[in-house]
């Protein structure tokens, strides 16, 4: 599929999503609510006020005419998630990124698409084995998602050959780590390189995470090879079971500490693969999710206004530990718009923290 | 639980169980039918004539004379099926010995019960993994059933100490595998060794399904540890499904072809298992069926005499293929129990083989 052209306001749009404080959740709803991002914008001030803090200056003009300029030197270019070629199982997501710095050739978008993460210490038997499986869905027609990361990443890479899409944590421009920097540029040449932080991010602990979600939400299922309990590999097999998607696992001996957090996974229910025929009998080539056009995220929404007596009925159910929005708009028996306008408030004001699977806390 | 006392009627019912063409399920059948196995004895020629052959011989009198004095000169004894110390899990199975040669002391009722059973050409590390989760189940209180046979079964064994069970294929008094003699001593004199065969039986092919469902049998739960796909461990964790028991599998790499029936079992929905903790999660410490009083499997039955037309329908739903009995109950339309006397009839004649499950098929 084309891309689109860049919708006209998309300055004003990179510039508030670029905005401290306007994650991918709140970027959309200030969309739906103010109609376009330049009276977002206008109305952050505002809206901080009332959520009991100060807004953040919006991003500097010059900053965001000088990404511009960046993106199209690199040969790069902006995918927002109202694009139609923006990736239709990404966009499904409720914190979908608002818009991605992409270089190379979006993949077809019938075909099966799977992740594969795992150690970056991962053996050498489990490097040959990822790069096996992926060179074999590839084979079958398979596109492999993973996050150029040392060990296994790099295998599924390697193995896909063109067939593949690399999710980085850092900015498009940023090569990481280091020794992969040849593998980089050679997905952004001849497949798909994706970054979510703008050109020039340096990856930090915390951009991984959301680089992970970016990575199983891309793919139909996600597949973990060689794993440690509490790894980020597991996070990613958490959040693509939280996205409704397939999570599979490669089984160890119990004696290979590095098999442990596979094991557990398939305790847990993911499924056993061994083979790409394995994988393939979990991710249907025909899923309706990977052509579906998508919906506009963008659908306005009818002013609702918080008022003083809501703000305190929300903010009472709020605390340090994380809980369900729908949890929140259920026991504050408030109109739903009027929680998430309440929440958008605190956020912006800098006293709310948003969470993996629409979770929000208060900030301690 | 003591031992009763030997069945009054001891001689005759060895005598019948010990006859060619006579197996467990036909045993209790004629014994149902008959109320005493003297009188099946005498009924043998009769109901094979009407199955359409002749029967065999009754077992010679002499040759249960001296099974008798050898069981006795050993320090071993018979253990019939409605004796209140034959185990209470295994006497649930439609196809329970009838009959056991047993040498030591039975397991304490209550305590979990647990089969491992694995590759005789097993690796190194799975022996000591195997070895170590036998020693750490007998430390919780578990008994470890085995086969005794080399690989797996003897690391089991081993691991468990006193806390085991080992039934083995051939006769009570025949040392099999050869450099397993003393471990078979050993257990007989400090645990518990069972055979379904009489004395003096060299183990053939044919007799190890038979013993691999005695191992399922007694276990609540069955732990396959290396096994290639085909393999009698993965027969033995079928009859353990089968029998409505858990069946758990320790998970290997792809890369080894030793792993594959562990890890194949697991897709089909066996718990992966890494330690003795995860294995007594499945296998329940209080388990109801572990201390119930066994009804008696030989409840008179109501003759139910077979006709000509009865004959024909049931032969005819019948072919080399096995299919279960209560298929060709439903199908034949006919009581059930005349249904038994047919199939016992045509059994007794020659004609008619039992296969595990409960199947029956036509001798071709």
């Amino acid at each position: 599929m084309a891309d689109a052209d860049p919708p006209a306001d998309a300055f004003d749009r990179l510039r508030l999503i670029r905005t401290t404080g306007v994650g991918p959740v709140t970027y959309r709803q200030l969309l739906r609510r103010f109609g376009s991002a330049r009276a977002a914008l206008e109305a952050l001030p505002d809206l901080a006020k009332r959520g009991g803090g100060r807004a953040a200056a919006p991003a500097d003009p010059k900053v965001i005419a000088r990404e511009i300029e960046t993106v199209a030197s690199l040969g790069a270019r902006h995918l927002f998630l109202d694009d139609p070629a923006y990736p239709a199982l990404l966009a499904q997501l409720d914190d979908a990124p608002a818009v991605l710095t992409v270089r190379g050739a979006l993949p077809d978008a019938v075909r099966p698409a799977v992740a594969m993460v795992g150690a970056r210490n991962a053996s050498a038997a489990a490097c040959r084995f990822a790069r096996g499986l992926a060179h074999d869905l590839a084979a079958e027609g398979a596109t492999v998602i993973s996050g150029l990361a040392r060990g296994i990443d790099t295998a599924a890479h390697m193995g896909a050959g063109a067939a593949t899409v690399a999710v980085i944590a850092g900015g498009i421009d940023v090569a990481y780590p280091p020794e992969n920097a040849a593998l980089q540029e050679r997905i952004a040449q001849e497949a798909l390189l994706i970054a979510e932080m703008p050109p020039g991010t340096e990856p930090r602990a915390r951009h991984f995470p959301y680089r992970n979600r970016i990575i199983a939400g891309l793919a139909q299922g996600t597949v973990v090879v060689e794993a440690a309990p509490k790894s980020g590999s597991l996070i990613t097999a958490r959040l693509a079971n939280e996205a409704g998607r397939e999570v599979m696992a490669v089984p160890g001996s119990p004696l290979d500490p590095r098999a442990q957090g596979c094991n557990l996974l398939i305790r847990e229910g993911a499924t056993l693969i061994q083979t790409a025929a394995d994988v393939l009998e979990q991710v249907r080539p025909f899923d309706a999710r990977l052509v579906r056009a998508p919906v506009s995220p963008y659908e306005p929404q009818p002013p609702a206004d918080a008022d003083d007596a809501a703000r305190r009925v929300v903010t009472a159910l709020l605390g340090p530990v994380p809980v369900p929005v729908d949890e929140v708009i259920r026991q504050s028996a408030a109109p739903p718009a009027v929680v998430q306008m309440v929440l958008l408030e605190l956020e912006l004001a800098g006293r709310l923290e948003r969470h993996a699977g629409g979770r929000v806390s208060l900030v301690a």
